[in-house]
């Protein structure tokens, strides 16, 4: 073996993440097959056969850059097994003057109430030509007395099933008990009447995606074995808080089965449909959730994400994903699919209400998978725009573009992204700083290595006990694949974290954020194909989830906001990514564009309106 | 496949680490043949040749419990990628009373003093029959005068030539500069002329395996090759500390080839002999380290351990062998066998100089792979026994003995060591308490798997670049096989990891120590066949490495000390294991056990007396 067969990756200190730098940006080519129907089930059936798997394995790693980036090639950094963020840089953000500091350890009721005092007192919009219920507007309803909570869970009950009468089925939920969510309701209407709610949260009717524990229902993963195996025997750390909020807890949403795919097209329980168009599927893999706001059934919802599967879902759907710094937020009772890589995150139809879900959920505990205890939680100074105080600080933040990646996208999604940003620098002036960030499509292959192995770690023999053949093809192809990587993959893998933060790390010291769009297309359509069979499409998934990577890989924390639609209606969203522990940056900032493209806000075709339905 | 084919380890809280746990020990039954000669040149030959590897590979996991234990075992803890210690044990070592606090970042001569005045006036022990030339000593011969630091460096000189004149060839040193070694102690003789010494350390020599950065030599790690493709550009970390000490760094020790074994015997620079037994091994892999210091050549020498490869040699040639948390010493300029196990050690005469060793190199730096930044580092309240205050402080030691752990070694070994357990209490009256360690015989197969993979990992392309031919059998095998390993395999190790953390800290609860012996046997002989063509005995291993993998798979602090000598006269060792954090614990009662065990030390069979000699 020749030393010029090993690709050498250039030391991480010689990359330049400045503009000129030397590090092209890769164009990505998934060499895979897009498949559905009969020629998936072969594919299937050649991955999973000894014979056919051992030639077909090796030379989808090979075509796939796997064998070069990763099983051969040479890395001078050591792995990091966990994203592990600077000592400096957590100080830093520690200092952030005029933020709201709360401990994780503090009730999440009385963190909600903290969050309130940030926000302006409920107005319309500027121009705004639609906008959903907030979860202020519930409670104000509730403390008013035109709906109780009891009426409001009535209206979403008659409302879900209105979905699944649907031409076509909308399959928003997996799983919803009438007589629970009427229980919960009733409890919190009592509060209301002797005056007594837990917090702006009670009453408020909140979707649960189905692979985080919430009694009582079994978390199927989407899958049809999994809760057999793995039963669910309390709620997970972020159903207990919001439970001592006083949400009602609504049922458990669609999702891709195992979240192992980007459309939550699920063989077991349906298409989800996106409420922006039906016949468009949802994104994932916390497709029900996300939807499921977008339709207005619920002003907020949880979600998992993994591979972008809040914040790309959200842009799809037109709401608002996002997902904190990695060891914010506790996984306890979320299905492990990995350990350092997922987690959760939350949907809601606006930036406001995401401040408020984070403010209720977030914590961490002491069996998490995190490096170090997190510095105490910060909240933005004020969302209320165009106000001079919250307007100073948005105008300040200085905002990282890397335009080759940026403009990876359809013409449609560039253009939405490019005008939310200019409304930006006209309103406040924000300096734009171009940069590079060196080997981001060895970053999408790194993630998928780390993923797939922990998660076969994690499921793989269950899943094979179990037999293949009660999962789908998605599900199917990936177990095989995953199986395929070996020890120095994965350490190799964790070499390309260290690399990628430390790049990252490069960039916030000029930028406080890096704004991407959230997805390289616009919702696609469902294929009829992909109903009846299930369907292999990495090509569209590498497009879904471009700009994903960084949140899950190195943990940073992240959200999507709506910009526009494109010319058939379809929902757009920007990205942003924020340093690490500087959550309040990312929501203060998505505020403020939120705010300003409000005008463009369409109503979605397919919408209930609970607060004033009859 | 039927569920009951996966292995399923209890969830970890449900397992009792307690005198009569249901946890039984496992006998280690090493499958894997003991060979030398032409029968392990064929065996190194079937196992990099792919037909036969095909099979064999599989067959050695399958026969070694590998894939019973990991590749197809059910854990219910997540993966632990680094020695991760719970935080409120961080904040229980930080409130010890009576220690000396040190910040990792004062100077290390300010180190060196402040250890010093732990440090009884120097005294003979008591009724002891030999004792080695301390660090001290040889200070206080600098400054009276009698011996000037350029003398000691020439008699060192001399007596490395006559050591490699000894029959059988002592082999000690890959390398060693004269003009470089006589340079340092010319500058150091200065210092002393103008009565301006940097520390203790001044002028004393020291050694370093041939695994640390130290110019201007080569760094082979033992190897014919890893020097020509990693170039020593600078000196290491700890070798800075050192040298702003004033140390004189005399040469590079020999060492187990690439670290890959256990006995130190090396195909391109010789076995290094035993001073208490020149016929016998020191051990490994650290054993021109342990050597050079047991034959009164240095007082201290550097080491690395990944296996117990600083404390193993240490306990096979009768001196202290020692290493602190992980995290608390620097790897920067070591060689990367591995990432997350292996760290600095050092081999002194004595637990004093041990301790002063570790004042000078202690201190972590940016870059290292650590999940937290460390506490300030302890000294302990004092050596100076039998006085009061020393004594009262190791009385009030609670010991945690596993006793069928401690008896699985041979009687000589076992009875040496429970005879300074029966001193120590005798003259302390510490409690033992009988603990139980579940799953050890799984620990030693994830560390190896740990070991190997990141070993792979690091090294793997650049061994097949240079030609597999350029390695010796034991680097060839173990290579072989590391690379069988899938990523589910480390993985899984890794959450044994999260399991062994989880019974080491239980214990930890209930006492400050555990003790065990450093080995399961005295050194073995030297075999004729394995000097030819190298040995593959990875049963012996297994004996040699039986108490010292939680050292390194957990990174706790774990120090060995010499108790006696068997019916040969070949040393027997005692370890202590330690808190994390706990380095002064440690070195506090390793010094009791020393002061009460001098009277049975004996002189070497191959012994130099730099100060002394001619």
């Amino acid at each position: 073996m020749g030393a010029t067969r090993n690709f050498e990756f250039t030391p991480v200190e010689e990359v330049s993440t400045c503009e000129n730098s030397e590090a092209k940006y890769r164009y990505v080519i998934v060499r895979a097959p897009v498949l559905a129907g009969i020629p998936l089930k072969c594919f299937v059936w050649m991955l999973e056969t000894g014979l056919t798997a051992s030639f077909l394995k090796p030379k989808l790693l090979r075509d796939n850059l796997i064998t070069r980036f990763f099983s051969t090639a040479k890395y001078k950094e050591p792995p990091m097994y966990i994203a592990q963020y600077p000592e400096e840089l957590v100080k830093l953000n520690q200092n952030e003057d005029g933020l709201i500091q709360v401990l994780h350890s503090t009730p999440p009721a009385e963190r909600v109430k903290a969050a309130l005092t940030c926000l302006p007192s409920v107005k319309l919009h500027r121009q705004e030509s639609f906008r959903y219920w907030t979860i202020r507007d519930y409670a104000d309803a509730y403390r008013q007395g035109s709906v109780t909570p009891t009426k409001a869970a009535e209206r979403f009950l008659s409302a879900v099933k209105e979905s699944n009468e649907h031409e076509p089925r909308m399959n928003f939920f997996i799983s919803y008990d009438e007589k629970d969510i009427l229980r919960q309701a009733q409890e919190s209407t009592a509060r209301y009447l002797k005056g007594e709610p837990l917090s702006v949260l009670d009453g408020v009717p909140i979707a649960v995606k189905d692979e985080i524990d919430c009694l009582p229902y079994p978390t199927t993963g989407g899958s049809k074995w999994l809760h057999n195996v793995r039963k669910t025997e309390d709620d997970a750390a972020c159903i207990k808080r919001l439970r001592e909020c006083g949400a009602v807890l609504v049922g458990k949403t669609n999702m891709h089965e195992l979240g192992m795919g980007t459309t939550s097209v699920n063989p077991h329980y349906g298409a989800p449909r996106n409420p922006y168009g039906p016949d468009r599927i949802t994104g994932g893999s916390s497709g029900g959730s996300a939807a499921a706001v977008a339709s207005g059934l619920v002003p907020a919802a949880l979600g998992v994400d993994g591979g972008g599967s809040v914040r790309m879902p959200a842009g799809l759907c037109g709401v608002v994903g996002m997902k904190a710094t990695f060891g914010r937020t506790s996984n306890a009772g979320i299905i492990p699919l990995n350990w350092t890589i997922g987690m959760l995150g939350t949907l809601t139809a606006t930036v406001e209400d995401a401040l408020i879900m984070y403010a209720a959920v977030l914590g961490h505990l002491p069996g998490d998978r995190i490096v170090s205890i997190p510095p105490p939680a910060t909240f933005p100074a004020s969302l209320d725009f165009p106000k001079a105080e919250a307007s100073k600080l948005v105008g300040e933040l200085k905002i990282a573009n890397y335009s080759e990646w940026f403009d990876d996208s359809d013409e449609n999604v560039k253009h939405g992204c490019q005008r939310a940003l200019d409304l930006l620098q006209q309103a406040y002036g924000n300096k734009i700083i171009e940069v590079t960030i060196p080997e981001i499509e060895e970053m999408r292959l790194a993630h998928f290595i780390t993923m797939g192995s922990e998660c076969y770690a994690s499921l793989g023999s269950d899943y094979e006990n179990v037999g293949m053949d009660a999962s789908g093809a998605d599900v199917r192809v990936g177990f095989a694949l995953y199986k395929a990587f070996n020890n120095v993959d994965f350490i190799a893998a964790q070499r390309m974290r260290f690399r990628q933060m430390h790049f990252f790390m490069d960039i916030f010291k000029r930028a406080d954020v890096i704004v991407t769009p959230v997805t390289g297309c616009t919702a696609p359509p469902v294929t009829d194909e992909s109903l009846k069979y299930g369907e292999l499409n990495y090509v569209t998934g590498a497009k879904l989830m471009r700009y994903q990577i960084p949140g899950n890989f190195l943990g940073l924390p992240a959200i999507s906001v709506p910009v526009g639609h494109d010319q058939y209606g379809i929902p757009i969203g920007l990205q942003i990514i924020g340093r690490p522990w500087a959550e309040a940056t990312v929501l203060q900032l998505a505020a403020a564009i939120e705010d300003l493209c409000a005008p463009m806000k369409k109503r979605p075709e397919v919408l209930y309106d609970i607060l004033m339905r009859n």
